[in-house]
């Protein structure tokens, strides 16, 4: 269960409203890398866990945590949308400065809004629950974790770049430190997890890595022409789980049958066929296909 | 520009037809952590590249290798689906065990697709662009990879559970290894791109770390009841990235405002406000509101 | 079986073309509670009814007539985009005003839907039938049904304050009156579905309440901090349904079991464990998992 | 800001695992009136709150309580899936039973969420952030929120007749109340707003109900065959608004123009127009079109 | 405007309720080939129309019986579902043949429509407006069209042999019928548009052909290993639109540059560079980056 | 399997940087019609095909072509972002164009993709797999095939108009002269295939046209009000496909039954029905409703 307590976790003021600034600071509430999204990520991921109970309470608290950023991303943009322009525009039909502002800024702020915050991204696309990853498998997870901070915090440190608004760079200079952290937490995390001996590369680790078909398992393919990626790490020496040594393909071939064609499927499919058909759709008292048989 | 081969990568044949298991194998063809997700994914980071050659080249590489493994899938379920059930059914009417492979399938498999492979997942649902990620910043990218190939082998060793079709289990084996593979060839960019200079934790790391709040870089905020949470790496010792040192808070505080509400937004957006009044739209000639001057 | 006039329910001719306008005004066609909405979840809501014809019949008029409200604004869009810009804007490079004004357009309009209306919203999502409520229940849907009526009368009254376009204005101030109706006329309807019986508060009447856990039927839980919660109407006094007492919880504490871990899943999910383990898939000759029996 | 306690709201024990409802389950989790839902609408509409505060102050208990809903119902499902079937069921091939059972279970359970709970509904569709409403507009809302809790309390009603497990029932039984006293909170809450002069009938009150057409604001147009419409309470007497008189229409003609035809757009759009014609772009040293000056 | 009669365009009335078709047969209604495509499409280009009268004329007649057909699917869909199954299926417990029709229904005809039709498709995926398909140039359209009613017809054909109830074979046999129809219909279209001279190959004639790169308008480009594509029509011969001369390359070679890789882009990007760099916001003092100016 | 070149199929060159320009030519690469579209659909069409090999090879070998054409759109938005703005646009609040142009242009193409090109379409909707057609009927797919190269090659002539850059004309002169090609290659595959005797109108020709209501056929009802539609090759003549003769129905009347009301469903799904009753869920110990037996 949780509680909710009225002051935030950090100050969310503008110094002044600015709603072309926020349709973009969107991005960051309700897209794909927004808070939304590891809020969701880190709730299901801490609700499904079936492990140790200090990793549980330790997703749990940062997925906490994001719902109070969340919170704070929603109050700024509702501060940035206070004068929000919902009049007739006659100015704007006068002044290509006003005419420009107005159209950089997402109408459904003024129309479906009402000028608050909403769930969407920078583009009016909405949240949506594919954002969310919990897969069971906490070191596939962790590194998904590890990149939503990563891909946030860009996003982040470049919208910060897009306004010069005190108020706004405060809080983002906020939510920046804390990405820092939460890359941090997430590495930690799975050094920790390989050393409680839970998991490891490659993921999952629990199934037996034999029935995979090793010849291929550390052979780097060069599909693309030319050779500029022989020059790798990722090319030569021993492979980064150290059961193995990578293995460049220069020229490769095909290892598998070569197609043509497929089989032919039932006829009541009404595919395209061989050879031209009529098919009696069973119960019509017509003869019956052979490939239904 | 691309060219095709008529072999396929390796080989996809299954012992028989399961359209039950067909719709299963969806899921790493068209889903969130699929086939088509990694070719997309590699595609437009590669297409999008601006940084050393051999890392735009590496990325090609395997992305054009992906192209194939959607091919591989894509063949396997329509031979999985040869012998579809598309007739009237009146031997599941009275066989249990025909209406219980049908209720396992997939109904557009026979009406939308004609016993074929489509884009979706496992569900149904179709495969959408927001599983394609491409930032620019490629120890982001890179990390998102590394995510990918992981949720990406954890969901085929899933399906070689789910399974003891001999053809199909030496198709996933290939997949399995190629994403061990793929999971040691993310890692290995990762050590390059840090050895290179071009980033590393946090990321982005051209961003001054300056610029943003130090003094809550590297705490954890305990914000669910009880201190689990403290016995792990991420709460004591140095940060992973070398510049801080972790700072668990076990009773932490809000930092920020109190908000009890907002200021009053324009009028004209006819929401509720701290007190009723009528509006009069621009151009009406009615008295106009204060707000929208 | 429907029939088309040729004639509109009521005018639809602005004044001038304003691409600009016409963007936004794709809310109320295409939005989530633009008539598009209201005309399929009122067409399904009568195709589906099974009880009282008159409720039926009323529900199918009004279905109706929002086909041509669809039709009126459709029609009022493709005006609105009549000379849309399509040319190579050399002006637009020199003059701020036919710039901006060329940024708050959508530039689908000119590109897919070669200036016509399309079934989207202002932002261009399109349209989709999770916006169509038709729950077999009338006093669920009639809720409903009110609600769309005053959110989309909400949305017209704003556009009409975002235009002075006298042709345009007209056609609102139709659509706004007629959504008085509506609104009146939904609020009707739920007072004759409680007079004949069928339904009441809690919907759905027909589940025996005294199978609900009664002793938190009518408490109000303050999980937010303070107390301001406490002064309102639901805080006191007899529940709207008549049927108990609202009772204010002030410091609610949990009344379930603490999680502090979920059980062990089925070890062949591979997902994360209390303790490591290899796993072996049935049917490739190794031990097989334990849960799995 | 949020913190979390380790204690559910009320316990969420299921007898016994049953994967076949844990997908219907998911309804209410992550469908369009799922707990998620209510919780994002909530959260939002308090956020983005101008109002008296002892609205805003509800809001957010109730949105509070929400995550703790979800939580129970993650929790709940994670414990129906625990001997989720992921095995290769051999078993499945021989007893119809078995198979009907796979057959009915959610595939993606096993292969995307490790037998976990996810964010969608019950046949696998993503929530997404179209399903939050905040207009700023209280009356719109709180209609919209008694909406909610409507469909809401319908589907775990529903949900309710489809097990017989006990433990499953238990925590129905306490939502199933709590939406009981929801429906009714929402009633009274609609109550006060307007016992408080803040929004009235129709909504937006604040709009000047002079500016729309008023003649047919109180109409009845009975576009569909029959009368039987005539009978109920909307067509006749005084509005529920108590401004006007309701009017059954019972052969209406429409009052708008007749459209045969629209104007011709700009023809660099290149859609079909009344006579065929060929186009120069500009600047390409042809003749322009007229219709681009 | 439009006019609704009671009466059905033909019937729709199944022998005997059958849920596990009606999930099936949702295809059709709400899926992307369904009837709501069609009616909505043919409703868009009606009304967005700026060409010949006969030919709006002529669309808006097909579209207005186009929502006479989601009608009859509608009522065929609710129908089918009278006796849904929404008790606790201890029946299905016990017996495999109940357990197995339940695992083939759609659980949302229950939960969230109360045994009623959806606009979702057969896997419960929601109807969206990308399938309306209005551009504004009809040979376009009309195109289209031909394709719809063919993967129309195609799939309601599939579920002709999907059942063998009387009463839904003799609604789907009108509408394979008028598909039949419309197949026919618009491609007398195409020939009307053609003759008139208002359209014809290439789409759009409008355009100026010599603007286009005339020197691969008419190559086939053999980029698929072998030379099976060497026979047919497409490789030889004039060109169908009797402008050019098929030419077939056997081994095509680029005409485009090499790219190697990209130009820089503004470092305040963020993304991975040629080299490494810091960057220094605009506003916080710094200097400046170069590539900003 | 594939292999890539370094060369472009043609050029893909900008004279100058556009982020305006970039967002809108998203629409062909990353929209419903654009190179994507046609890519996976040729693909997957190809990857199913079960017919005569020539076919295949050919969809596989314009397939192929297709993947170089998504990457030479995704080379020319990269370079046309190349100066993407990202500061903090001070410029923008004191220049009119500045800030016109911002307005004009995608944020998601700054915050989301570090200016690359991104697979969605010109208002930032992702491209979703509802776009790709393969319904395993050849003349259905090459219908659908004829249109998106006719619906594609009207896009990017629209979008040649918008732009005056030589390097992206040129570029798109290439695309537009294959698009031509590409219109006549398909029409010609139709040829093929009905001189192949594989299929012919009606599709899908294997359907018995005796099972049809053969009496609705071939007429045209005139639904909409007015006869200009009688004037038309589709109201009179022989059929397009030679089997029948156009009937032009006038004043058509319904068929079908009266429906004025549904039979009642199951009571346990707690809908509206006739009368109202009360419901006892099994298992509760409470009488049965008679439905559910």
């Amino acid at each position: 269960m949780f509680y909710h307590t009225k002051r935030l976790q950090y100050d969310a003021r503008p110094e002044r409203p600015d709603p072309v600034y926020a349709k973009k600071l969107q991005e960051v509430l309700g897209g794909q890398w927004g808070e939304i999204s590891v809020m969701m990520s880190y709730l299901f991921q801490g609700w499904n866990f079936r492990g140790p109970v200090k990793y549980r309470d330790m997703i749990l608290d940062i997925a906490t945590e994001e719902i109070g950023h969340v919170e704070m991303l929603a109050t700024m943009i509702a501060r940035l949308l206070e004068k929000g322009p919902v009049d007739a525009q006659e100015e704007a039909a006068r002044d290509p400065m006003v005419a420009a502002v107005l159209g950089g800024t997402n109408p459904q702020h003024v129309i479906v809004n009402g000028l608050g915050a909403a769930p969407n991204d920078s583009v009016g696309y909405p949240w949506n629950a594919r954002y969310t990853i919990a897969s069971g498998n906490l070191l596939a997870d962790f590194r998904y974790n590890v990149t939503a901070e990563s891909q946030g915090r860009l996003q982040v440190c470049r919208l910060y770049e897009m306004t010069t608004d005190r108020g706004v760079r405060d809080m983002l200079s906020f939510l920046i430190a804390r990405d820092t952290m939460h890359q941090n937490q997430w590495l930690a995390a799975i050094e920790e997890l390989v050393a409680d001996g839970l998991e490891e590369t490659p993921v999952p680790s629990a199934f037996p890595q034999d029935l995979e078909l090793s010849k291929v398992s550390y052979q780097f393919w060069n599909l693309s022409e030319g050779f500029e990626s022989q020059s790798g790490r990722w090319a030569r020496g021993p492979s980064i789980d150290g059961k193995g040594e990578f293995d460049y393909i220069g020229k490769p071939e095909p290892l598998g049958e070569e197609v043509r064609e497929l089989g032919d499927a039932n006829p009541l499919a009404l595919g395209t066929m061989k050879k031209t058909m009529r098919v009696t759709p069973p119960g019509t008292g017509g003869p019956q296909p052979a490939a239904a048989d």
